[in-house]
């Protein structure tokens, strides 16, 4: 009997629903293993279990090593002529510490409230899983895929994925599909289902400015030693315009501004500025040039102090001219900016405004990553998550955060769509992490329609 | 016999030299009462033991209550019309720790290598002491002393002597004198003889900038919440010149520039630029305008950073928007700034250039000082050193430090003179402090000599 038109047959909604008690266990037994890339713990066992359960339900799947963590990868093959989407997803987790704070032991996992409480519940071993379970629905069933599948999920993600980007430009046949997909991180605030298309990149360094090769009497040495925090203070000042945008030459020079459709999105983002202002304990939110909070949020690059250390912290006074002072800055960067660019423009500022100050950059940095919401594809996509959920999506054109992202949308040269499925309350890298069992089962049917929805006609499920 | 001119008479030269043994007894039962203002530990019974080292010498000395610790006071009237000596001197230490940097117990003195080691050694007791064994030598000779002396010893001075103003504006009448001499800190670096005769003023500051009431992800927040650190560096740069002025409007308003005879008493100090540039590891010393180093240590005021935190300085990056920023500053006044006057003028900077940020003042502030060095009194003051040590004195007209000596030229309106006796590597609030037995003695016998050269008429004792 043919079924909806981008929905999955009553089949294998049927065998997706009896199965949640064992769509559980094999989680619950995922999260038993404590895969902390940070420590390197657990990761080869974690890989190993993780092959098993797709193996056990029909996909075949392999580990592929790289300098760290082993890639767990596996293929299944859609009918000729039908796309191929990759999911992409890690089965390291973040440190658990401090583990004071956690309310049952969080490699121990608990139902509790609805809840599955462990580290990695949400953060990405239950979301991973969640595309692993609904493709041996359709295995066991006998239901044809209705598009070809690929698995990559790596063991380092929570560290920076260090070896992601040479495996993948490494492995660009193994990895050749059509699209991207990765659930990962929690829903919208509101609630409602999250999809978005694109990710800031990110470029950190440091700034080391020296004095004296002590710290000095101010006194004493008053007027005869520089002050290296005022010196930091100087070229700070300089990076920055009064209206918040980057002074930096040539910085803004690759930022492809928002689309027509893009700024038509951004309109009907939930967005409560004052709500959020009140939240942040602020009069108002801050303000970038002439842009919307959202705008940016999401097309505008920044340029932020994250740390400013010098001299004397403690209480009341000491009266002292410090030896050094060390500024920590974070951009993230936009499409199409580059982070190497990015480092060769702020390097050239520097050295034009304050030579003596040392400029360090802090590994790799990441590129934006931007993928076309108005893609066939990614309407697709957006259909499928409106018809599992029965509600309308928040879609964002791009994520303030960074992920590699990149990896995917520049070095495979795919569009690249970010689908969460976690709670808004998930507490993914804190203490407490959890995934609502709720969630977790409606990420598994929410995949199911999206192998479906990519399967017919792309761009036919747009609304 | 009548002794030469400006010089102490054999006899109470030879008392000074029959009675070393007895001088360095009495300093050591001193050195042995842990006098720490900081932990108000042994305050009472230093004074007292003072008191007592000074009645039994035939100088009947009172304790006088103040809000804190008591001072220590005596008064004895010289020939009529001979002008009066005010000794100040500070009975309480600076805090011992940290203890295990010490090669003997900080009260528990020893004599080793030709030095008494103890807290307190050198600051202030061996220095304090030197005027009162001066006096006694008198005394005990049935010399006539030249002239009126008086003493004034607190024990706060350590803790920034927060009773000594209220005490001295409270008995003008019983403080009545001519001048003050102080004898503490270390002589000059060339170990030859110092004599001083001003100290730069002090105001310290806080300056709080707020952004959200927590740390933010920059990701997630980055263009929506405001950097209080940038905030802070933004105003801070406001707050110098590009040539390393204050930038304060109305701040060098009543700035007194050197006097040509004061220009004259710079070029005769010691100093060599570059020797200090290469200890301090600079590849030159700061320049302030168009001054000289000199210059700028003691005439020029100073706006300092000494502490500038917000945010994370730990190893790595961490990507945060700070939630505060703390930025501590202090500024060294010079003659005739006012401590209260520079601060009504930060705070309108601050209010125009950054009204978000929160400024406030640490206790109190300290006056500038300035006496006269071309007084006929310091003239004197001058060739009694030079004729007690056979060296000609480093002359500075201010010291780049600040000490309230405010409270004696402004609110009793006397001239104030610093002639410190201890050897240069006193270690002076620093483990291991010492004073050297040749510097002990021979600061009794100066002060021998000061007594001499004050009761002559002042201005012949000049070169």
């Amino acid at each position: 009997m043919p079924h909806e038109t981008g929905t999955p047959s009553e089949i294998v909604l049927r065998q997706l629903a009896a199965n949640e008690a064992r769509h559980l266990d094999e989680l619950l037994s995922l999260l038993r293993i404590p895969s902390v890339s940070a420590q390197g713990t657990g990761l080869e066992d974690c890989a190993a279990a993780l092959a098993g359960i797709m193996s056990s339900g029909g996909i075949r799947a392999e580990l592929l090593p790289t300098a760290g963590a082993p890639v767990v990868y596996a293929h299944l093959p859609g009918p000729p002529g039908a796309p191929t989407i990759l999911f992409y997803g890690h089965y390291d987790v973040q440190p658990p510490d401090p583990l004071d704070a956690w309310h049952s032991p969080p490699f121990e996992p608990e139902i509790r409230d609805g809840r599955i409480w462990a580290r990695g519940a949400g953060d990405n071993k239950g979301q991973l899983l969640a595309h692993v379970f609904a493709v041996q629905a359709y295995l066991a069933t006998g239901t044809p895929l209705p598009v070809g599948v690929k698995f990559l999920f790596e063991g380092e993600e929570e560290s920076g994925s260090p070896n992601l980007e040479g495996f993948v430009a490494a492995n660009r046949d193994l990895l050749a599909a059509d699209v991207v997909i990765t659930s990962d991180g929690p829903k919208h605030d509101s609630g409602r289902p999250l999809v978005f298309f694109g990710l800031r990149g990110l470029l950190y360094v440091e700034l080391e400015a020296r004095g004296a090769n002590r710290d000095l009497h101010s006194g004493n040495k008053g007027g005869l030693a520089p002050n290296p925090a005022m010196a930091l203070c100087r070229l700070a000042a300089t990076l920055k315009t009064p209206d918040n945008r980057v002074a930096v030459d040539g910085f803004y020079d690759d930022v492809r501004p928002p689309t027509p459709y893009e700024r038509e999105l951004l309109t009907a983002i939930p967005f409560d500025a004052a709500a959020l202002a009140a939240d942040l304990g602020l009069s108002q939110l801050d303000q970038v040039g002439d842009l919307s909070p959202l705008e940016a949020l999401m097309f505008e690059p920044t340029l932020n102090i994250c740390g400013l250390h010098s001299g004397y912290g403690g209480p009341g006074g000491k009266t002292v001219i410090p030896a050094r002072a060390v500024m920590k800055i974070d951009m993230r960067l936009v499409a199409d900016q580059d982070p190497d660019d990015i480092w060769l423009k702020l390097q050239r500022h520097v050295a034009q405004h304050a030579p003596q100050i040392e400029l360090r950059r802090r590994a790799g940095g990441t590129a934006p990553s931007k993928t076309r919401p108005d893609l066939p594809v990614c309407q697709a996509i957006v259909a499928a998550v409106r018809r599992a959920s029965g509600a309308e999506p928040v879609i964002l054109p791009t994520l303030g955060a960074s992920m590699p992202d990149h990896i995917f949308t520049k070095t495979l040269g795919l569009p690249s769509v970010g689908v969460p499925y976690a709670n808004p309350d998930e507490n993914n890298h804190s203490p407490n992490e959890n995934l609502g069992l709720a969630e977790y089962y409606a990420g598994i049917k929410t995949s199911a329609y999206l192998l479906e929805a990519l399967g017919r006609p792309q761009g036919s499920g747009t609304a």
